[in-house]
């Protein structure tokens, strides 16, 4: 960059925010530098096209491109990435390009106050915080009674926990001011302690009786979303929770691109202070939104993938990426969350669940404890769809595992109208046979998107109504005006654009479905994969647990109908949300909840199917709908028999 | 003090060192500034006259003074703690009032380049040093061995050390470099693993093969002398030793008057900051005369009394001195030491030995650990003998302490001519009938005082051949020129001007004598009330340990003589030396010794022997010499009566 080159001001609205920019820079720079989250999926290689906006009045240096519609370059919709600033520039933001925070739609547990000592209960966890409080009056000492201050703490703490002495520990900094605060309130304290391995670690000492102000918040740390939970340690009440886009996105949207993002431009620790802001930003939210005081924050649990722990701790991700795919930790003792710039109580701690390779990480772990798959009699199920697809068979004898490069269509990423489950995502369609759609939005708004649960309904009607072919192909002869052909490509419009919340039509093209049902493809290769690995048949499975962001509701039938799940009544099939939540959430109110994670993190063999043959035969045969081989899904060939005729013979 | 008072420069001979000070300071203030130390028991309080210099130039506003002979006075000394500064001086600092540092005594041990792990091996206990290096070669990872870096890591340590992974720990600081190092070269590490309680932790992990670099330094923290003993952790090697005063002698003599000067003037940081100052002198110079890196000195074992541990750490020691005598902690954990501002390796560790109580300390502990006194099948005594006189009874089932209030006078504290144990001090005297001298110094150099085993010889001396009768008066009427009057006190002249080294006579004076009865009556009172308490009588008491800053040569029958031990054959009393550096040594090249220090520290039970009446006693009684009863001491009679007739009757 020229040092005398023009700095230009860009105003974004709606916002309504101004940076000032040199000449030459991207319009999506400019949004980074405002700090406005944009789609932008490639993450600035003019790919996906998701990033446009709108060039309210100044000009820029943009290359023509097949990314936008005729139409939408006559509104002045611009690629963001793509635009080179070449003088002052007012630029709105579609409602379809923005990321807003504020509104990610939060598991259906965080929505309701509900008790989490009976959840705990369920689970068969028993309620032991990993960082509790205690309080404790103590006797004060006299001539016959003089051990030190520190012994008489510990023989108090001994008392009340049955711990023994030579696992507790105390910090230098507890030591010093000990005298002190035991005698503020006349001998009246009380404790923190926090589980560290095989120590009970004393984290403070408070004058006075404060022990029912104790605070910890389990995270989720997502590639794309990150969640936080505040959890009253004592009550187990879920108290509140928030959650934001990681702000990570700008270098990249999968974790992969971030990772060479990171070797590339020395940019580690840049991307930890980013994810690291994201959570102080949460936890400050809750703090303020509930009146309590970081102070009273004592622990954090996180789950997250491997790569996003990786980046949260500032751990080198490098090997992630290249073969043999090392991370550099799996099991992270707990550190105090200061030491990586969390702020809450100067000697909380944060404990990151572990994982068990490069791709399946602790939101898995996480998953499979607070479903309890380690307690199961026969072999389970568990399949959280995500950034990538991972999948988990097992039981309480052996638990095995891989992970799908499933791709993040169900996220709605790559996908035209994609969208997370947030405010105006269609979560529910129903297409009838004469083609035409009912659908419901989150939050009962016009639609801006379709988020996972909708994008799967969507392909199943399509399905069911011979809008597309077992191929996914549109058939072209069905008439109705909905399906169109639009820049060479054939799409099927969902909702015209006076219903929408977009200025724009919402449509599914055909790339999108070939996206999804590779997608979907992908994620019953696996299970076949691990399934047979263990010289096991679809019958012998028991149950499914589906996790991940598809929103609130699900049509499991229709994940059948696809082939993106086995054949088997629907009964045994279970959405079970943010699962990885849940099990930070778990872990933290209870020790033996998190010594669970860690037991299934070391049992978990993993598959790598990357080069692997098999898996390779396993997806082409699932790249079909529901699957090229129909006597897997017998009651799928029974239902769409008797819909339509492409299904009277096997293909 | 006046913003505009005069300022004069202070020139201090031998040492040629000038500084400059307020005028209206002492010559004692100057000299703390100039960091010279000089005698001075009673820190100032112009009580004790061991802080006499000479004023070579210049003038004092001083006031007259019975702590100066005539003699003295003539020759222009001063007593520096009462010399109000008035103009320039020079200060010539005699030999008998310096401190010299470089030339303390040590231990027999130390001196001879012993095997350790022979020492170890005959006190029963396993090296394992408290922190060791191992050199690990690893398998590089492959698609069928993919597991993590840091598990991979905990893989081979668990292989080579047969420890279970869930008691190990990594420091987040170690996670960070752990890729780059374990690839550095080519999967060959040395990991450096401490003791934390109940956890391994990884201190260290660096490339290639550095095992055997590895040391640690055992400290005797002092109240008078600190010193520092290095050690090659692998070989159990002495590899050096050395000592210094400690400087917090400026903040007053002993350790009460310390914790008073903390207290008054908010000086606890900067207290701190003295010991850790001299710490880091002698691991400085150890260091360097031995050419290793601080990096390479992993551990520190420190044994010390409970006020010392307490200045060491900034632990707040106030309550030790009021009642009920509380130390802030007896057990305090290991921390790094850098934490206390010790430069050694960044993450090495610091392991304080445990207390018992305010006045029974680490260093006594440390020396129960050390001469095995768990493993005694009969009652067995150990008495150390230091700024106070701390007794311990026991054998492997039981251990009681007390702390007699003996004060220092066997460190030659409040003996005219006392001295501790280093070059010049006369260690061994001998006095024949006709009341002639003969002794050995330190050093084979004219003597400049008597230390603590010359003291005790002295008394027994000056008893068997009559110079004194049982109560420590001098028989006037003894024929020769040696006994004399000064200053209205009486005095035996031990060594006359032209043979010491220090331009004067050296004397014992009867005050001196008072003094030296006191306190072998204080110890000898602890030991009867003990063997008392426990239901004993002297003739169970199997063994005496005997340790303290004597010297190297004590004459074990002169410490019955005087009736400072109890009458038993000599062949069972020991003299072990400073045992408090000795089970140091031990703690740090052994877990097993660190353990054993542990569980002898929580087994002791205290006795408070302040306010105890029984014990008030026993002091009475033993104020004689060698005691009110005779019968205690029958070898003692026999001996005496046959050399002269006050001890034909019974007292």
């Amino acid at each position: 960059m020229s040092e005398n080159s023009n700095r230009y001001k860009i105003h974004f609205l709606p916002n309504d925010k101004i940076v000032e920019v040199n000449e030459g820079s991207t319009v999506l720079d400019a949004a980074h530098s405002a700090n406005i989250y944009i789609n932008s999926i490639c993450g600035g290689d003019g790919i996906c096209g998701k990033c446009k906006v709108i060039l309210s009045s100044g000009t820029v240096d943009a290359p023509t491109t097949k990314l936008l519609s005729k139409e939408e370059v006559d509104k002045d919709y611009i690629i963001a990435c793509e635009a080179g600033i070449t003088s002052e520039l007012q630029i709105l933001i579609p409602h379809e390009t923005r990321l807003e925070g504020k509104k990610i739609l939060l598991d259906q547990n965080e929505q309701h106050s509900m008790t989490w000592k009976a959840i705990l209960g369920r689970a068969g966890f028993k309620h032991d915080a990993l960082v509790k409080k205690i309080c404790l009056k103590l006797e004060p000492p006299t001539m016959d009674d003089n051990i030190a201050d520190h012994e008489r703490l510990y023989q108090a703490i001994m008392m009340k926990q049955s711990v023994e002495l030579n696992v507790m520990q105390t910090g230098y900094s507890i030591l010093k001011k000990l005298p002190e605060v035991l005698r503020q309130e006349d001998w009246t304290v009380t404790v923190t302690l926090g589980h560290r391995g095989k120590i009970l670690e004393i984290i403070d000492v408070q004058p006075g009786d404060t022990s029912n102000t104790n605070y910890g918040v389990a995270i989720d740390v997502g590639t794309t979303t990150v969640v936080a939970c505040l959890l009253e340690m004592e009550t187990s009440k879920v108290v509140d929770s928030e959650a934001v886009y990681n702000t990570q996105m700008k270098f990249g949207e999968d974790y992969i691109q971030r990772i060479i993002y990171a070797i590339q431009n020395d940019a580690l620790d840049e991307m930890q202070r980013s994810i690291v802001t994201d959570i102080n930003n949460l936890i400050s939210t809750l703090v303020k939104r509930n009146s309590i005081i970081l102070d009273d924050i004592t622990a954090i649990v996180s789950a997250g993938n491997t790569a996003m722990h990786h980046f949260l701790l500032g751990l080198d991700p490098e090997r992630i990426r290249k073969e043999p795919y090392i991370p550099t930790a799996n099991f992270i003792p707990p550190i105090r969350a200061i030491q990586i710039g969390i702020d809450i109580n100067s000697r909380g701690l944060l404990y990151t669940l572990p994982s068990v390779s490069a791709y399946v990480g602790a939101d898995i772990t996480s998953g499979a404890a607070a479903i309890r798959l380690d307690k199961e009699e026969m072999p389970t199920l568990l399949i959280d769809i995500g950034t990538n697809g991972e999948v988990v068979l097992g039981n309480k004898e052996w638990m095995v595992c891989c992970s799908a490069s499933a791709g993040p269509a169900f996220e709605g990423s790559g996908i035209k109208h994609g969208m997370r489950a947030a405010k105006g995502a269609i979560e529910i369609m129903h297409i009838t046979k004469e083609f035409e759609v009912s659908y419901s939005a989150i939050g009962d708004i016009p639609p801006r998107g379709i988020c996972g649960s909708g994008l799967l309904d969507c392909i199943a009607e399509m399905l069911r109504s011979g809008i597309i072919d077992r191929s996914g192909n549109f058939q072209k002869g069905i008439k109705t005006d909905r399906l169109r052909k639009r820049d060479d490509e054939y799409e099927f419009v969902l909702v015209s654009k006076e219903d929408t919340g977009i200025d724009n039509e919402i449509v599914i093209t055909q790339a999108d479905i070939a996206n999804l049902i590779r997608s979907k493809g992908a994620i019953y290769a696996a299970v076949s994969l691990l399934i047979e690995s263990m010289g096991l048949g679809i019958n012998d499975v028991h149950c499914v647990y589906l996790a991940g962001g598809f929103g609130n509701y699900l049509n499991v039938r229709n994940a059948i109908t696809i082939g993106m799940l086995p054949d088997m009544p629907s009964s045994r099939i279970k959405f079970v949300g943010n699962t990885s939540l849940t099990g930070a959430k778990m872990a933290l109110l209870s020790e033996d909840a998190f010594e669970t994670v860690q037991s299934i993190a070391s049992q978990m063999t993993y598959f790598d199917l990357m080069g692997n043959r098999k898996y390779m035969e396993e997806f082409m045969s699932a790249n079909f709908l529901p699957h090229t081989n129909l006597d897997e899904f017998p009651s799928v060939l029974e239902e769409l028999s008797s819909l339509n005729n492409q299904f009277s013979g096997t293909n």
